[in-house]
């Protein structure tokens, strides 16, 4: 066994709330992606920030890796534990430590998920907008700079954050801001550790902003003849006056999927999904605004909904695509990447990115929060297949180089994690990496904190 | 003479835009605060990133200071040469580099000013809407971490920018983030050097985030018999759904001076002072609705404008209200401080510290951008009044106690800059500085970047 002493430290330490249990280390050794496991020495489930700051002190001082978990959903490998090492795992840090309902913030541990925190949330008329679409760790969302697809309104993680606790590499507990709306008091350490993909140090508090619940919602869904339409309808819509809470592109692949595995009737074309939030009833002008510009880039078809069983019927499809799209091949492994560009160059990215996939011979299909430039692939791939997979990762490599070229960044959202780190290279060049490097350096001198991830 | 080697190396560089000259070491000595000034021992002019690289290569050689200089409208001190060293004036850097109709950035040097990148969007439709009131650089902004009246509808400049190239303390000149809307690829070094006030590198170039210009705009000026029920008023009408621009508070004192200075006749009261922008003609509607609110908190009178010469008139006030506190005593020399609250407890911070200015044997006053929590106070004093200096002194110590009990922040928007480095490791506390420190050390070892500010 690696790491023993490592291990005896903090068995003494967490007692049962150590395990070594084959199917436990199995459980984390991976995430969403396809990038291949690699199993943990230990599994540790900590209960407080004290105790975080003991684990890590006992890691660094034995040189042991050690990886924090929240519900394992990355998509670029961050939470593999790619030279085996202890895994945090932090779902019984899950309290909810204060709100603030004046302030509108709320202070959670990094355990806490945003289904559970918008749960808590449900009859105190706030909600907590940011991040995925799945049931996330608030934590893991930070450490990501994780995004989703209501940032076209409420914009990402980062922008709805207001402070963080994080055990830095020498076991000390800091805050990296005070609860307040804005502060420029010394440097951000909050937006530092925001996206460090637990590379600097472990989150293990957030203090998140919450919105508004919005009083009015609408929902629409409009089909266009081609994907060319489809987008420069959709940057049109995005820079009128609609309070769009969400606009997102599939193309006719996830349609198709969606359409088998729902038993819905969307015509099998590109497709917008808009959603409004609006604090005022004023739908209807809302509805005629889409209708005006939609029709001028030859929708074929809009459906609308403002009751609730309407929208959920019309959302079903949207929240389902990742299912509908695996259930095509309950045996291929799901590759997804994402790509942003400045919105000027996303009908150009998604063009040749779409050219790109019919080609290939497997499934494959995009889609997009258009609204900030962001879209995504998601394949169907038999690894077996050498041939196949070789393609799969030419256009992958493709797709960041004409992200690049095109001033954009190889991850909008999913992070570098253990897959992208060769384009984060390409993206920021010798200079930059070496500047994030001094920092990792500083903080994390003997590389204990998720080693191998972003560099 | 000090730093010959370097001055000399510089010369030949730069020629004659490297300068000696004491009136123009002087007009560089010194910000718009209250600490004593300092003299640089040469004025540079550079004009491109490369001879930024260059001098900072050459400064970083020699081991001498180097402290970037946009407009010289800091608050705190941050372009004091403490150590002397050189100043490296960016208004040469006053290029407006590109701009993006679609994508809603534009990409400047860091010596183009608020008011020119604003006049020069004027007939696009489009503005950059965030810092202060002064005409200060961008760069300069970015720096400090600045926000201004407008953040409580487009955030402060952290919020508005897409990223930054910098010229780093080895002399490399790195690109901080590409010109996207959202990206999780690696550290954010965007938001790191954003706020570091040019101790971690020169911020050289800056993208920023513009906002389409409102079709519609209005001003209300509300006066009040208490700045508790001011307080009261604002914080619910910041939680309506006015559109909100500007929410400015003003206690009596200000108020009376700029009776005197600019011959209006506001009621000598506490006021608000509200900006609304709109994309659709609904004005009437909330004038109802604030008229509604501020009717609740005994308002003693409420004035309107929507025509653009009525609304300048009223506005006139605001902007001038440093001038009118100045002319009050045009010897005396102003203090202004500024620290931010979660804005339930705005009030009592604001009851609190009202009660100790009027206590003051010297002018003292009260304004804040109370839709976010931040209020500044501005007193005029005479240094030579060493008892009076030492109650300014206390009143400022004790106005940032009240702020870290209350979870807040000993500035908002001003910055540490030389000022406020022993609050800073109040609000950090060692672990906390320990992290800016090891940061600091990474990515500028030799400490030539403004040495002696924020730590």
């Amino acid at each position: 066994m690696r790491h023993t002493a490592t291990i005896q430290a903090l068995q003494k330490l967490l007692q049962d709330r150590l395990t070594t249990q084959p199917e436990i280390l199995t459980a984390h050794s991976k995430d969403l992606s396809w990038h291949p496991s690699h199993l943990p020495d230990a599994v540790c489930y900590p209960i407080s920030n004290q105790e975080i700051a003991a684990i890590v002190a006992i890691c660094n001082a034995n040189q042991t890796p050690l990886i924090p978990y929240g519900t394992g959903t990355s998509l670029e490998g961050h939470i593999l534990p790619v030279l085996g090492g202890i895994t945090l795992n932090l779902s019984k840090m899950n309290h909810i430590l204060g709100f603030n309902e004046i302030d509108r913030d709320c202070t959670v541990q990094a355990g806490v998920t945003k289904f559970q925190l918008n749960k808590f949330l449900q009859d105190k008329g706030l909600f907590f907008a940011a991040g995925p679409g799945i049931d996330a760790s608030i934590g893991g969302m930070m450490a990501t700079g994780a995004s989703g697809a209501n940032a076209v309104m409420y914009g990402t993680v980062k922008d709805n954050v207001r402070g963080l606790k994080v055990v830095t590499a020498d076991g000390k507990i800091i805050s990296t801001r005070k609860r307040v709306q804005k502060s420029s008091a010394g440097y951000d350490l909050t937006q530092l550790f925001v996206g460090s993909e637990g590379t600097l140090g472990i989150i293990t508090e957030v203090t998140v902003v919450l919105h508004p619940l919005p009083k009015f919602v609408a929902i629409a869904v409009v089909s266009f003849t081609s994907i060319e339409e489809a987008i420069e309808a959709a940057i049109q819509l995005n820079q009128s006056d609609l309070p769009l809470a969400m606009l997102e592109l599939m193309d006719e692949a996830i349609i198709n999927a969606i359409n088998q595995y729902a038993q819905t009737d969307y015509p099998v074309q590109p497709t917008l999904f808009l959603e409004l939030h609006s604090q005022k009833e004023n739908l209807q002008v809302f509805y005629e605004t889409i209708q005006r510009i939609v029709q001028q880039h030859q929708s074929t078809q809009m459906r609308w909904a403002t009751e609730t069983a309407a929208k959920e019927e019309l959302f079903k499809a949207r929240y389902d695509a990742i299912y509908a799209v695996k259930a095509l091949d309950p045996e291929a492994v799901v590759w997804a990447t994402d790509v942003t560009v400045p919105i000027s160059r996303l009908a150009e990215i998604i063009l040749k990115t779409k050219k790109a996939l019919v080609e290939l011979p497997l499934f494959g299909s995009l889609f997009g929060h258009v609204g900030d430039g962001n879209f995504h692939t998601i394949l169907l791939c038999n690894f077996e297949d050498a041939q196949a997979m070789k393609r799969v990762k030419d256009l992958n490599h493709q797709m960041v180089l004409w992200a690049l070229e095109m001033e954009g960044t190889c991850t909008g959202e999913h992070g570098i994690g253990y897959g992208k780190k060769e384009y984060l290279q390409m993206e920021f060049g010798e200079s930059g990496i070496e500047i994030m490097n001094k920092i990792k350096k500083a903080l994390d001198p003997n590389g204990i904190m998720n080693p191998k991830k972003i560099f």
